[in-house]
């Protein structure tokens, strides 16, 4: 399965200046978008991990396909209000602003080891602020895994320490 | 597969006085969840869709799966703002206020039967709007599912005339 053939480049978006790689193309071809996830569940099954933390709203189209083929639970962590039952959140600086993420406290455990997916690694930002919640809340961040890695943005920096894999590097 | 048993109740959310049904606690059984798509999968498959319609956020948790089980292409239908192709956009009333979707022009075919679906189908709204999406672009509206239906909001009589299956009914 190669990515690469089911990405379009689209040029100012989402503000002037920036070349937007959208992935979005592989879920019109359900058969390379469902080897994608088993080439990504081969890639993460070593980890240990027993939960799977994913920031929407891109990341929840990749994850639970993801959990299911893992057979593992699935957090959704999500932007403030969102989430209906009491909630850990953290603030974090992104590629283009600033955010809060949230998850429900009752869906982690401190004995979890938590698998971190996002479908772009951008500053890394994101994925920092959820293993942030991940260690808040005492659970232990198995790995960090998104399908394309964007190099030049030192997303790895900010997430030194961590077993990281990415699907595509650019 | 008993969907009632991975519902939790939560008073008063999005506001006072909602009595809100949350449905992500399925995701932290992954059998049960596995199980949960493939029973969509059966209801659904007859229908002949040739695409499957979800709108952010939750839409995609469930969509993506259901779409990998149907070997059918996904369509992501998004707020304004987040699809960086060009769109076609529709605003339409909802529960709790307005809001706009947008689905990426050239994910749609006028050949297309597209099934739409939603994790709750309350007072149609938003499933309305993915159907005028739809038939804006030229294809047909195969059908819609939901996992849950809150029948006293009368969902169905917004799409009167739409084959509707709802895998529970409040």
């Amino acid at each position: 399965m190669n990515i690469e053939n089911h990405i379009k480049v689209v040029n100012d978006f989402p503000k002037k200046g920036v070349i937007f790689k959208d992935i979005s193309p592989i879920f019109l071809d359900p058969k390379a978008f469902g080897e994608l996830i088993d080439e990504l569940a081969s890639a993460v099954g070593g980890l240990g991990a027993t939960k799977i933390f994913a920031a929407e709203a891109r990341g929840f189209m990749f994850a639970t396909p993801l959990a299911i083929k893992l057979g593992l639970p699935f957090v959704p962590v999500r932007k403030k209000g969102k989430l209906p039952r009491e909630t850990l959140e953290v603030s974090y600086g992104l590629e283009y602003g600033s955010d809060t993420l949230c998850v429900h406290k009752d869906d982690v455990l401190p004995s979890d080891k938590i698998l971190v997916f996002d479908d772009i690694l951008a500053t890394g930002g994101t994925a920092k602020a959820m293993c942030t919640l991940a260690e808040r809340l005492g659970a232990q961040v198995a790995g960090l895994a998104f399908i394309m890695e964007l190099s030049f943005l030192k997303g790895r920096e900010a997430l030194a320490g961590k077993k990281i894999h990415s699907m595509m590097i650019e």
